[in-house]
């Protein structure tokens, strides 16, 4: 690939993203259109009143989103779309200064090294290869190596030193969340799990007594969880169509309590202070740790009640067995790919079906087979992905519906750096990449032979998947004919708050620090992919922040438990950087410059533990003088007792979602 | 080696150790060895009465010591030498279990399969090389081989049968060990760590102010631990020597508070209940995790006082210096040792010190130094091996002996396994087995290959070393000499308690635990193993009790916290044997053994998940049921302020220890 062509792709994308940003800016004019763009809005103003007036300006394109966008503050984010919003804002702001002290450096110094490095006579800009930017283009032994050395230690350190920041003020608003978020019920209960059963007493009774003994000044009441039987789904299922029929409000609690219920062995028990909810899920409750197992109930909304029903001592083997799943759809993932891909080399098609051969002998069928059928068959296998992972993450168990969307997150992470980076970069193909696995020293080395010369894969990757997929997310092109669809076919021109979703973090995340890793790994070795990365986050910037505050609602949060998955990924992401420096160094035969990046190695780690220590575990429990601090606010029993109605309340009428 | 060789060697090993035993069984008797000998017995009863008079008894050998450490019973036991002491002999009851069903199946089953395993004439039984009596005589492809597959199950299902009923019934007793333990200050005691440090105020203020307003209720007082400084440690050191010249009773606080201590940032805090000392260790205490950290204070005689002053923020450092300092050692031990001993080839010698040559040419000069001398640095290398993990556990930090000790036994238990199993096995000695690490899957299939070869070297070794070591356990060479030399010498007849130790776990539990290692491989494989390895556990069993009962002092205990490492260590081993099973099948080309061993591995993996969720909980956390049931017992505000005056007065007289 030479620079010509780089520019002509770069030029198609941007043309091709300006139209689309364009026709959605006209696209979300249109009254039709709002529950699409404009989702999280309706449901909070309950105000459905479509402006059907007609003028001209709706359909001239403006910029006016990405002003909004651009004039929102984190405290408006935090308010509309909670801690989680501003976590994933604040990675893509950690993006942009990272590597915007990335492309300084690597622009004006590493970048000319790359060019002059090799005494040849260069061609026309134009005409110049893309490889004569990168480090290949640099002699062996060349005492301009230290160049690369040290934007490496900048770049490492400003990683560092913002990455730290960061961390530090997101700790600082998860305390201030625990503290200052409204009282909520879910702040005063404990979910308790694998009550063992006693010959003659219900779980109720056993429930009531243990805590009464253990915990009486503090217990106040409690829940215990029931399933539904048979009988009663036939019942919700009924009640569901009636409600549909008479369109009664939604949101409001309509089931009615029924006999038919069967009692499970976990009960939401709540506390009269936070404090003692909190005690009372840091201790062993029993001598034998697998019964009377407690945990912090999530939010009303956010419990996933279908999980509430599996037998705590199943957990750890769904764990093992999802994680098993997980590794193994990982690893073989390509191989049905690369053999449905196989199957579109047009000798192999005609030599199965023969009677296709006529067919196949046409020319644009032939350009389209060969073309766009393999690229196309890999998008839609990566569709499949995030269900995947998500069902996943169901069947392992969590409470939450925020525990289970971190827990695919984290799975769609590993997913997508193993099967786009890893197996991108190993020559040959996948299961090269998987006999590497046995031999886990080799990678960097691996890695830094390849890197290099896949550069241009890497700067088109960029350009086409970066920018196409936000896009993508602006126009929301699948809820936009899922609307046109319903408003045109089933003539229902009712807005109903039903389809909006919350956002979808498990994929996005992954997606973001993707690039991140794309960017750290490419920094130094083929600095020409920054410009286009630094485009791609200052767009993913503007664009999330529309969609944060137009389009998703937020049913329930996690509280930034987010952020240590960006923050490991990003140190993964450095370590990784510097092995395969110290590789592309002794490729280059320059000692001393691999010597250099091993303390660097060193320090990141330590950084690295350094954080572990001193934020993490904030993360992970409650800090009891925050909680001692505001506990005082709430503690009188009547309007607790208020809050448990309430809670109960939102049990009923979620119970069947 | 032939089974003459082999029966020599037995006759000579049993032969020195009915000697040794016969000494022993006359040493003990000798008034003047009492302090070696009944070291805890005279320290417990303040009796050092000599019996002087003279009898012809004493000059017998007789095996009474044998009946007597049989007929101790467990409760016993766990009265003299606590709860660690029955761990440790469950241990080798569990040994002794497990490789006496290990013994009758090998022995029947497997010894005769492997006997008749290829067509061969056999010569006279006395006259057969070791080699037809392992796995290695079996023929390729052979049937039989499913002999070797049902042994490795049944030994692998009643290993973990009996591990199961181990862990309950351990378990079962560290909770009584919990409730029933008489009360103790330390229960009501929690250390904090890393107190903030606030302009204008002292330690002491700031600890108040926290604890009264945290924990108003439950706050009953505390102690700042203090550094001695220069002229502090000049004191003490006059002191002590006025204390030997004055011959005070020993173990009464003598140290009186003095105004030039400095005050560190640690302190102990008492509280009024043991469930409120637990829940404040269980809660993060501040905003910043890394100050205020809570720990359970260590029993006063368990504390290790000069770590105290150690600044909370060092030890995540200091944990991974000596992490990596011993990863260092563990590898590069061997190098050392084989440089030195490829100095004592005569050769190299005389090369290196001409002037010797005709010194040298000697013959008995000659044999000593080939035939001894290597296997006598060997030895005298291994000896710095306790003290230095001692030192390295020093270093990172731990509060209490117990800590220490068992940081250290996990220590020395990597080290035995890495450096007296791995590289043994590893044909081209520690460089090859070096490279290995760098591809982890080759490592069972090198030991499937070695393991029946190195055989006769194993069985030799539990020959010698162990058997030699239960020897050297009972006499007491080192304690014997040094009494010796102090009675002779220095003319000093009183017995001090000052030289008796606490049971040296660190160096024992990873010796019994390598000959489990080496039982579960070799059963199989080579069976003949098994009978002298019954034998060395039947004789540990005496030899430690007998120990525990007489020689060695408890200061300090851990609770039964020796017991998971013993789990663990035996699950990796029973892999391990799993997966070198496999590798010899594989080579005996039996497809089929080799994937029937396969699901026992998974199986011996979950059995292991289910125990770490089932049991090890307890090993880690308190239990709230536990606790709060045996709250109320030391309740009454003057007994508590009584005890924690007791714990000031230990902390004055252990604070030089």
């Amino acid at each position: 690939m030479d620079i010509d062509a780089l520019l002509t792709s770069a030029a198609i994308n941007t043309g091709l993203s300006v139209l689309l940003f364009s026709l959605y800016s006209i696209l979300r004019k249109q009254p039709s259109n709002s529950i699409v763009y404009f989702g999280r809005r309706l449901a909070s103003l309950n105000n459905r009143n479509s402006r059907n007036h007609f003028s001209f300006e709706r359909f001239v394109p403006s910029p006016s989103w990405i002003v909004k966008a651009w004039e929102t503050t984190e405290n408006e984010i935090l308010a509309i779309g909670g801690l989680d919003a501003v976590v994933f804002q604040r990675t893509l702001v950690f993006s942009i200064r990272v590597f915007s002290i990335a492309a300084v450096m690597c622009l004006f110094l590493v970048l000319p090294v790359n060019y002059y490095g090799q005494e040849m006579k260069h061609k026309h800009i134009h005409a110049e290869s893309l490889n004569v930017f990168t480090i290949a283009n640099v002699k062996e032994g060349s005492r301009w190596l230290w160049a690369h050395c040290l934007t490496l230690y900048i770049i490492s350190c400003s990683a560092c030193v913002l990455l730290y920041f960061e961390y530090k003020s997101i700790t600082k608003m998860r305390l201030a969340h625990i503290t200052t978020s409204p009282p909520n019920p879910s702040h005063f209960t404990i979910l308790v799990r694998s009550i063992p059963y006693s010959v003659g007493e219900s779980y109720s009774n056993s429930v009531k007594k243990f805590f009464t003994d253990y915990y009486s000044s503090s217990y106040l009441s409690h829940q215990i969880v029931y399933r539904c039987g048979l009988v009663q789904k036939l019942m919700v299922d009924a009640e569901k169509i009636c409600t549909k029929i008479k369109a009664v409000p939604n949101g409001q609690p309509s089931l009615k309590p029924c006999c038919l219920d069967n009692e499970r062995s976990a009960a939401f028990v709540i506390f009269k202070t936070r404090y003692a909810a909190v005690i009372a899920t840091q201790m062993l409750q029993s001598p034998n740790p697998m019964s009377w197992v407690t945990e912090l109930a999530p939010e009303p909304h956010d419990v996933l009640w279908s999980n509430l029903c599996i037998p705590f001592r199943q957990l750890w083997l769904r764990k093992i067995v999802t994680l098993l799943a997980t590794v193994v759809f990982m690893v073989l993932f390509l191989a049905p790919v690369t053999f449905v891909q196989g199957l579109t080399q047009l000798e192999k098609l005609s030599q199965t079906f023969p009677f296709l051969r006529g067919f196949l002998k046409q020319d644009l069928i032939n350009h389209v087979l060969t073309g766009y059928l393999p690229s196309v068959i890999l998008m839609l296998f990566l569709y499949t992905v995030p269900p995947t992972m998500m069902l996943f993450s169901s069947v392992e168990g969590p409470v939450s519906r925020s525990g289970r969307k971190r827990s695919a997150c984290l799975k769609i992470l590993y997913f997508t750096i193993w099967n786009v980076f890893f197996v991108n970069h190993v020559s040959g193909g996948f299961l090269y990449a998987f006999n590497m696995l046995s031999s886990v020293g080799d990678i960097p080395v691996e890695l830094a032979k390849a890197i290099p010369n896949q550069a241009s894969f890497f700067v088109t990757y960029v350009l086409t998947s970066g920018w196409a997929s936000l896009s993508c997310e602006v126009m929301q092109p699948f809820s936009l004919l899922c609307n046109f669809l319903k408003k045109h076919l089933r003539r229902n021109h009712e807005d109903s708050s039903d389809g909006l979703v919350s956002f979808p973090y498990h994929t996005e995340v992954p997606r973001v620090l993707l690039f991140g890793l794309i960017g750290f790994t490419y920094s130094v070795m083929a600095p020409l992919i920054l410009p286009f990365l630094l485009i791609y986050f200052l767009l993913a910037y503007l664009v999330y922040r529309n969609q944060v505050v137009n389009v998703y609602i937020r049913k329930y949060e996690s509280g930034g438990q987010l952020w240590p998955i960006v923050h490991n990924t990003t140190i993964f992401s450095l370590v990784l950087t510097q092995m395969i420096a110290i590789g592309v160094f002794g490729i280059k035969k320059s000692p001393i410059a691999s010597g250099f990046t091993i303390p660097l190695i060193i320090c990141t780690l330590l950084f690295n533990e350094y954080c572990r220590q001193r934020f993490s575990p904030i993360f992970k429990k409650n800090v009891a003088q925050v909680i001692t601090r505001n506990r005082f606010a709430f503690e009188s029993p009547s309007s607790c007792l208020s809050k448990v109605q309430f809670f109960f309340s939102c049990s009923g009428s979620y119970r069947d979602g």
